[in-house]
C-alpha cells in the first residue's frame, strides 16, 4: 500500500483531552478520530491492526471448539425482562423504544440472546457442552467516557457464553477458556496479570479478571512480592493476623479473664480517631460498628454460618462490625449478604435503629436489626464499642461474651502491607485495566430464562452457564501502552498494521525502482508493506515511520544505490542502529526474519 | 468440522412466518433463528456464508482502492442535525437520547459520518480522490419487517463514499465501483439486472441499482425484449407515442387548423372515463389535470424549461397535467421539480385553487398556480379538459395556444406494453430486489456540512460526493433464492460455508477410519470440510446434506471400502447421480476440482 493511496493522517500536535498514551497516539498516527464523546472511528491503519486482535481471538476461540455466532446489537427489551436484567442493570444499559412502542436495547452483553437461541435449540445431553461466541458490538451509556477506546461508550467485546450439564463440563470450558484468554493475550504481546476471585487455595475458582497494569486503570490490584498471588482490591483476602473463630462458644471460652463489660462516659467523642485520643489506646482495640442498607438479599446463604433466617424483605438493613483499625469492603458484604446492592444508611435510618445519635452504634445490646462481623471482630476480647446512647461506650466488651454476630464473614478491605494469604509475603498495590474476564455464572440466566433438556434417563434438567469476554479495543489500546517509546508506537509484528514501511529517500529516479521492486518482492512473499511515497522530506518520513511503529523500516538512498551492489538500510523499530544488507536479498531476508517471528508467537 | 461438534439445528418442518424460500431454507438449514420481529441470529453455519459474502466485497473493494474504516454504530446526532438528515429522514431512522440527554441514532447509512471525518483531515486537493467504505451494522426502524433477512430491522451493509475534487474523477470511480459490483454479485454467483437511473442515452448516469428478480421484490422493473434496458419503475422512461414539443411556438403553430376552444356541460360528469362514455371518445384525447402538493422546492432547476422563477415557499402547490390515459409517476415529478416530496393536494385545496368543485381542474385559464406538463400533453391539439368550473368542460384545446406550461418534463409512469427508450422494443415488467445502489451525490452533504479543500490556486472548494451500498444480509439470502432445489440449498462454492461434507453411512470401523483420514487429507489440502459423524440412520444424513448443500458430498460405505482399491462415492450437489472414485485419490481430485471452481472465480 502505497501512503499517498491510503488514508493516514498523522498529527505532530497532542488532542487536548488524550491524558494517556495509547489515545494520543493512535490520534497522532492516524488510526482514530473522534466522531463523539466515548465515539471513535478507527481509520485505514486502526482499523487492521483491529482486526488482527480480532482474528487471534478468533483462531484462539475456534481452537478450544467455541462456535462463533452473529446475533443481533439491537436485542429485544422481552429478553431482558426475562432475565430480570432489564430493571437490575442501571442507567448504563441504553434502553429505546421504537416506532411500535416495542422495548430495545442496545447490547452491552448478550446472555440473554444466546441463552434465548440455546433454549430453543437444546433438547438433549448430547448437545452439552455447547460453546459459542460473538465478536460484535457493544454499547454501554458510560456517563464519562474517556482515555479514547479505553473506555468509549460503543466498543466490541468478544463475548462467549458455554452451557453444561454438570459442572465438571463447565470447570473444563473454564480452564480451556483461560488457557485460550492467556495465548491471546502473550501472542499480542500484552503482560497480563490473571486475577482470579478467590485466592486458589480453597478450590475452584469461580472468576477470573485478565488485568493490564495502568496507571489510569479501574481496578486496584493487590499482588504478592513472594508469590504469584493477585487479586482485585473488590475481591482480595489477606492472612488474619487474628485467628478466626467459627465458633461463639470459643470466643467466650478466650473472654474468661477479660473483667465485666463496663459502661464509660465519652462526651463529645464520635469517631474512631477521637476515641484513641480520648482513651490513649489504638483502632485496634475498637469495635467499629457500621449500620447498612442491603439491597435484595437473597434468603439462600448457602453455607455461610447464620444465627437466624433472614428477614424476607426488598430492603433490610444490618450493623456491620469490623476492627476498628481495618475498612469495610462493600463489595464483600454484598456478596456475603448475596445482596443487590449494599450502601450506608442515612443518619435518620442510624439513629432510629441504633437508639442513638450517629457515633454511638454498636453491637451489644442491639436487637433492631441483625449483626454481621468481620472475623476480625471474633478474636476482639476486651475491646470499646458504641452504647447505643448519647455520649456514652462500653469498654472489656468480648465477642462470643457480650455479643454474637448474626453471620461472621471475611469483609475487610485488603490494603497494601497486609499479608499474602498464600504465602504470608507482603502484598503490594497496583492500579490495574480489565481486558477479559472469564467467569462461572452457574444457572443464574439458565433459570430464569427457562433452559431445560433431558438427561441420560430422561429428567428434565437446567443447565449451568459460563461466560467469557475479551474488549477487542481495550486489548488493542493496551498494546500500545505496553509498546512504544517517545517516538511512536513499536508494534509487535502480530498486531502491526503492516510489517514493513519502505522510505525512499525520495521516490524518483532509481531509488523509485529499487522502493518498487522491493514492495513488489516482499508482498510476492505474503509481507504486508507500507511504501511511504510521499514528496516529503526524508526527516518527515522518518518520524512518521517511527510514529506508525512498523516493525521494521527499509531506507532507500541513492548513495547506498550506487556502485556494484546496491544496499538498503534495514532497521527493527526497536533497535537504535540500521544495518546494509543488499538490496537483491532483502526481501528474502525481511520476509524470513518475519516469518520466524509469526510462527515463534 | 464434525456435525456433532457444530451447532446444526436442521428442522423438517417450516417456520409459520417464512413465506420465501430463502427464509425458509436459512431456519430449516440452521443458518439462521430469529431473536424478533426483523431481528435475526446467524448460527455458526450461516455466519460462515455470511463471512464469505462480505469478504467477497472486502476484496473488490480493496481491488479498486477503497479503504476500509470502522465509525461507530451509534451516531451522534448533531451530526444528522448538520446534514438536514435529523429532520428529514423520516421515522425509519432510529433517533434515541442517551442518559445525558443527548441525541444519537442508530445509524442506517453513514454519508455524515464519514463526511465529517474527511472534513477534518482534508485540506488539498492532492488528498483526492478519497474512497473509504465500511462493513457494519446498520439498522431501520422497519414498520413491517419480513422476509427473514431480506427486509429486517438490523443488517450489515457495505457502505462506501467517495470525495472528488470534480465530476470527472467522481465518475471515474462511480466506473470503477459499477465494475466491481458487478464482480461481486458475479463471484456470489447472482444473476442481477443492473438498472440505471436514467436510460444511458442521454450520457451520464448518475444513479445505478443492482436488482435481483424476486417475487416479493419491493421494486417493479421494466425491461426490454429486445435490447439490455432495464430501469426501475420509479424512474423508467419510454419512447413517446407522441412527439415531445420544447417549444410553444411550434405547438401554436400545429394547432393552427384546431377549433376556437369551446365551453361543454358535462352535467355529473366527473372521472376520465364518464367523460369518455359522455363524449364517446378515448382517454387519450383528454388533458387530465391534477393538483399536487410539494414540499421543498428547490430553485434551481437545472437547464429545465421553466417560464417563470418557482415561488419560494416549503409548500407549494402545482396544477400538473398529463394525457388522459397515462398516469403520473410521483417519483419522477418530484425529481422534475426538484421536491423532496410530493403529494395529491386535499379536495379543499383542489376547490380553493382550481375554483371549482373537485374534477373540473384544467390549465386554461388557470392562474393561481404553475402548470406543470407531461410531454404527452405538449402534442395535443385537440383535446379535452376541466374548465375550472362545476360541470364544465372545454373542447378543442390545444397546447401552445390556450395555455402554456410553467414547466414541461417526463412525468408518466411507463407500463408493460410501452417502447424501449433505447430500441423501441416492447417492455415489460418484473419485481426485483435492490442488492447494490451506487449513486451520484453531488454536494448534497459537502456543502451542508462544510467540507472544503484548497485547489492548485489556493482556492477554497467544495468537493463532490459519490456513495455506495450493498446488503450483505440480502446478498446471501438472494444467492439462496438463485440456487435451491426441493430438497434445500445449492451453493456455490464461492459463498459456501463449507466446500464437502462426507457422510459415512455409519460413523464406525474401517468407516470412521476412512472418513477421518479424507478429512484430514482434504483439511491438508486447505479444503472446508464438514464430517457428520452422528448417530443417525443414512437418509437422515443424506437429507441434511441436501439442505445445507454444500457444493460435494463423499459418502463412504462399508460395500464399497471392501476389495483392493477401496472407493467413495462423489456426488455434486447439483447433480442427480454420484460416481465412485478411488478412495486414495479422493482428497487430491476433489480439492483440484474445487480449486479449479474457485479459480474460475
Amino acid at each position: 500500500m502505497k501512503v499517498s493511496q491510503s488514508f493516514i493522517p498523522t498529527l505532530r500536535e497532542v488532542p487536548a483531552d488524550a491524558v494517556i498514551v495509547s489515545h494520543r497516539l493512535m490520534f497522532r498516527a492516524g488510526l482514530l478520530r473522534k466522531l463523539s464523546n466515548g465515539l471513535f472511528a478507527y481509520l485505514p491503519l486502526g482499523l487492521r491492526a483491529f482486526r488482527k486482535v480480532e482474528q487471534i481471538i478468533r483462531e484462539e476461540m475456534d481452537r478450544i471448539g467455541c462456535l462463533e455466532m452473529k446475533p443481533t446489537v439491537v436485542v429485544p427489551g422481552e429478553l431482558w425482562k426475562e432475565s430480570g436484567r432489564w430493571d437490575g442493570m442501571g442507567q448504563a444499559l441504553l434502553r429505546f423504544k421504537n416506532r411500535l412502542d416495542g422495548d430495545f436495547v442496545i447490547t452491552p452483553t448478550a446472555e440473554e440472546a444466546f441463552t434465548a437461541i440455546v433454549r430453543d435449540e437444546l433438547s438433549s445431553y448430547r448437545q452439552l457442552p455447547l460453546s459459542l461466541y460473538q465478536i460484535n458490538t457493544k454499547y454501554r451509556d458510560e456517563v464519562r467516557p474517556r482515555y479514547g477506546v479505553m473506555r468509549g461508550r460503543e466498543f466490541v467485546m468478544k463475548d462467549a457464553y458455554s452451557f453444561h450439564a454438570n459442572d465438571k463440563s463447565l470447570d473444563e470450558t473454564y480452564q480451556n477458556m483461560g488457557r485460550a484468554y492467556r495465548q491471546i493475550f502473550r501472542r499480542c504481546g500484552l503482560s497480563v496479570i490473571p486475577v482470579r476471585a478467590d485466592s486458589g487455595a480453597m478450590g475452584g475458582s469461580g472468576s477470573e479478571e485478565f488485568m493490564v497494569e495502568s496507571d489510569i486503570g479501574d481496578n486496584t490490584l493487590l499482588l504478592c512480592k513472594s508469590c504469584d498471588y493477585a487479586a482485585n482490591v473488590e475481591k482480595a483476602e489477606c492472612k488474619p493476623d487474628f485467628s478466626p473463630r467459627f465458633s461463639a462458644d470459643i470466643a467466650k471460652a478466650a473472654a474468661a479473664s477479660t473483667p465485666p463489660i463496663e459502661t464509660i462516659d465519652t462526651p463529645q467523642v464520635k469517631t474512631i480517631e477521637e476515641l484513641c485520643s480520648f482513651l490513649k489506646t489504638g483502632a485496634e482495640n475498637f469495635i467499629k460498628t457500621l449500620i447498612y442498607r442491603a439491597q435484595n438479599v437473597e434468603p439462600d446463604l448457602n453455607g455461610m454460618e447464620a444465627a437466624a433466617p433472614i428477614p424476607d424483605a426488598a430492603e433490610v438493613f444490618f450493623a456491620v462490625c469490623i476492627r476498628g483499625d481495618l475498612e469495610i469492603n462493600e463489595i464483600k458484604l454484598a456478596a456475603a449478604l448475596k445482596a443487590a446492592e449494599v450502601s450506608l444508611a442515612g443518619d435518620a435510618d442510624v439513629t432510629r435503629l441504633s437508639g442513638a445519635p450517629v457515633g454511638f452504634a454498636g453491637p451489644v445490646g442491639l436487637k433492631a436489626i441483625p449483626i454481621v462481623a468481620d472475623f476480625s471482630v471474633t478474636s476482639i476480647n476486651d475491646g470499646v464499642t458504641g452504647a447505643l446512647a448519647k455520649d456514652l461506650h462500653y469498654k472489656h466488651v468480648a465477642y462470643g461474651r457480650d455479643f454474637e454476630a448474626w453471620l461472621t464473614a471475611d469483609l475487610r478491605t485488603v490494603k497494601a502491607g497486609d499479608r499474602c494469604p498464600l504465602c504470608g509475603g507482603e502484598l503490594y498495590e497496583k492500579k490495574g485495566n480489565e481486558l477479559g474476564h472469564i467467569f462461572k455464572l452457574g444457572s443464574k440466566y439458565t433459570q430464569s430464562m427457562n433452559v431445560s433438556y433431558l438427561d441420560e434417563n430422561g429428567k428434565s434438567l437446567i443447565p449451568t452457564m459460563g461466560c467469557y469476554g475479551i474488549g477487542v479495543d481495550r486489548t488493542l489500546a493496551s498494546v500500545i501502552e505496553e509498546h512504544h517509546d517517545e517516538d511512536g508506537i513499536i508494534w509487535p509484528i502480530t498486531v502491526a498494521p503492516y510489517q514493513v514501511v519502505i522510505v525512499p529517500i525520495k521516490y524518483e529516479g532509481a531509488m523509485k525502482d529499487a522502493a518498487d521492486r522491493l514492495a513488489e518482492e516482499l508482498e510476492g512473499e505474503g509481507i504486508e508493506i507500507l511504501l511511504d511515497d510521499r514528496d516529503e522530506r526524508p526527516g518527515v518520513k522518518f518520524k512518521d515511520a517511527d510514529l506508525i511503529g512498523l516493525p521494521y523500516r527499509v531506507v532507500i538512498g541513492d548513495k547506498n544505490l550506487a556502485g556494484e551492489s546496491p544496499k538498503a538500510e534495514i532497521k527493527g523499530r526497536r533497535e537504535k542502529e540500521s544495518r546494509l544488507v543488499e538490496l537483491s536479498g532483502a526481501a528474502a531476508e525481511l520476509a524470513g526474519m518475519i516469518r520466524t517471528e509469526l510462527n515463534s508467537q
